[in-house]
């Protein structure tokens, strides 16, 4: 347990019925008996919530229920305790300012969450996730954050690595024989555990493109020529969901895109409104930054009017330079009596009347998510994350041409040494102290 | 108990580490055990904390710690739970969702605190108390709504009220013997109650100015000549003080006005702009907004240049049309060699060096509170009891006018009734649903 005892309001601020007061270390119970009146905390069970007053002197600050956790039954292992007050900003600072006069200190961001994986509480990518749980705003994200957050890919990673770890302390026993030629570890048996970790870490890295989605969404520009019917498609498709979307408290949007979830999932739809006015064919794209936002876009939604010939579509599909895939074909005014052709590839919607608009919906999530969503439940979200297991691919590959080449076990080693290095940067079995600040700092105090 | 069980946020909505989700009512222990996986809830002792997960069918939507509170231990007497979730809005949405899907009703505002009023817990002053401490800013405001929690002048009310019944029902009893023409209530005595009731509520009416200040604040116009230094003295003021308002987070302040808070006090600043920029002289204000400034101030401050001839600054003084007691005379620039008199009453400072502004400070509270911050620690700050506490007067005027007059008992007995009223309605011993929905509905949900 840490010698210092750590305070902070763990509630939103601002004003509300209850706030919550965290605190903990060593002395939490200590600290806030000095300015509880009530029952003697320490002398409670663990688990137990007290009525009592939180006093400055003789005069009383507020009514106040204190909950107390002790080490190691707490969420940072360490004796906690919870001071709920009314949720009044003054009341808050007075109580904190008293706290801290009797000793407490003043929380960094995340280290609550920080306190917790130093006891052993939770591994890193687990604190980590405490993280993307808090900022989950669809189902996706908070289901990938809670797999997360129970354990999901690090409890695996921490297998693996132990039983390479059990390989290099065999490669180590060698190098220390080196004289005598013997063979300790089996290069068979580490071939196969190559496999074994490959197998495993593959997917994951191959999961943070949807991973990445899950949690950060897609960004799908609308692009088309001047009364194409884009404005009225955007309100369509939010018209029809955004009660849903303004029923989450809190949500945040860009004030620039506009978000749409489909089946839990973000899509951010950007208007390219500059290609729209400043020209009149979308052939004739002048504006870098419109073009910008169609390079950097995963999708393109290009919507046309359904009495466009099929060529002039094809052409100006063809100057959005984007790889097929990339680009969603959309014809608009299905409702009017159709008199040309229009590329296979395309839907036909009616935005005005509010027409396959479902389908298009579909459409939009199938061509980023079609047959991505694995059975495993397993994704990264999370760059650092996706950075370790590819060094530690790397690593591995490594090692599998030494053995391949029949290098000497120093070099081995050396190898190993590396992937371990990296696995377990990723549930924090190795770590420094910048690691660690740059994972924190991220979080909110209180937390 | 009531037999719906309500739901609401109650800490405030936003992302923060934890969010608390509070239920109260007969089910509340089965519909939380419904979401929750983890203890059986009803078997546990109360006041308990216990560690789960809150599931929707198979999958998991968070960590909890719900606490329980069994009935009558609790803030409104009944079943409560609190549920301690991450702060998400996304969680917090689900949950409740859950919540509501199981059995529970959403929150009206101020419900749990108007459950706390209807089962016995408070009496209704302290309910609004309770909205108060939460809104409080400042130690004054503060101290007097925790008073008023507590209990404050609302226990002798009650108390005087029960003595009144007493006599009402002797009077009441007169009235079926009216023909024997016996006197059961002695008028003597009464006589004697009424003044021991009158020398409660005097003072507790005459103390709903300060209280009024104390909870709302100080209007203070700053008036004077241009270049007298307002805007300077208005910098220095705040300078000084906005370090410690700017500590408390959440302190909302109004564009136009500017806070200072002495021994406590909120002195809302008003800059008559107005009036500066637009004259050459403040004899000629002629801008209608800022005469009803004036006008309406508790307190003018009226700022001039030392130099300022002194028949100038009566005249400035004179055309301010207050009442003496309502200006303060602040000579500024005392750096400057002083050539002419000064006012008496004026105090000399210097805004720009900083010079006096304790002592200002001093006699802006002084004028204000100066001997007004009783002894006792009982204050009317709320609108609806200072009317009710007014009006028993009347009654209780008229009641003693009555015995002065021999009237008839059921005269009297009409009178001794409207007072009871009135004195019923501040504890809430007499409520309607009105008076109820529209001191509640100001409360937040939640609370």
């Amino acid at each position: 347990m840490a010698k210092s005892t750590i305070v902070a309001l763990s509630t939103p601020s601002g004003i509300g019925a209850i706030a919550l007061i965290r605190l903990s270390g060593l002395d939490a119970f200590a600290i806030t008996q000095a300015i509880f009146k009530g029952k003697i905390l320490s002398q409670q069970n663990s688990h137990t919530a007290h009525f009592g007053y939180i006093i400055d002197g003789q005069s009383i600050i507020d009514e106040v229920v204190v909950t107390i956790y002790k080490s190691p039954n707490s969420f940072t292992k360490e004796n906690v305790v919870e001071i709920g007050c009314h949720g009044s900003s003054y009341i808050v600072q007075q109580i904190i300012k008293l706290l801290l006069k009797n000793g407490a200190e003043m929380a960094q961001p995340g280290e609550f969450t920080q306190r917790a994986f130093l006891n052993g509480r939770m591994d890193l990518a687990q604190a980590e996730a405490v993280a993307d749980l808090i900022a989950s705003e669809t189902a996706a994200s908070h289901a990938t954050a809670i797999n997360q957050m129970k354990g999901g890919f690090s409890k695996r990673i921490k297998q693996l690595r132990e039983e390479l770890i059990h390989f290099a302390s065999m490669i180590e026993l060698e190098l220390d024989f080196s004289e005598e030629d013997v063979e300790f570890a089996s290069r068979e048996g580490f071939k196969s555990l190559l496999h074994k970790i490959q197998a495993v870490i593959s997917p994951l890295i191959d999961s943070f493109d949807l991973g990445n989605v899950i949690k950060n969404g897609v960004p799908v520009v609308i692009a088309g020529r001047p009364n194409a019917g884009k404005s009225t498609l955007l309100n369509t498709l939010l018209n029809d969901e955004r009660a849903i979307v303004s029923d989450i408290a809190g949500t945040t949007r860009d004030t620039i895109e506009e978000i749409l979830v489909i089946n839990g999932i973000q899509f951010r739809l950007i208007d390219t409104a500059g290609i729209r006015e400043a020209q009149d064919q979308i052939e004739a794209i002048g504006i870098s930054k419109s073009k910008l936002k169609v390079a950097q876009a995963n999708l393109v939604m290009y919507v046309f009017d359904i009495e466009l010939p099929v060529e002039e579509v094809i052409a100006d599909v063809k100057n959005l330079d984007k790889q097929e895939e990339e680009v969603l074909l959309v014809a608009n005014k299905s409702d009017k009596i159709l008199s040309s052709k229009i590329p296979k590839a395309a839907i036909a919607i009616s935005a005005k009347e509010g027409l396959q608009i479902e389908e298009l919906k579909k459409a939009l999530y199938d061509r980023v998510l079609g047959g991505k969503i694995a059975k495993s439940d397993s994704l990264i979200t999370n760059l650092r994350h996706y950075e370790a297991l590819r060094n530690t691919q790397t690593a591995l590959e490594n090692a599998q041409k030494g053995i391949d080449a029949s290098i000497s076990g120093d070099f081995l080693a050396m190898d190993i040494r590396q992937a371990l290095f990296f696995l377990g940067e990723i549930t924090g079995e190795i770590t420094t102290d910048d690691l660690l600040e740059n994972i924190f700092s991220k979080f909110c105090i209180g937390k």
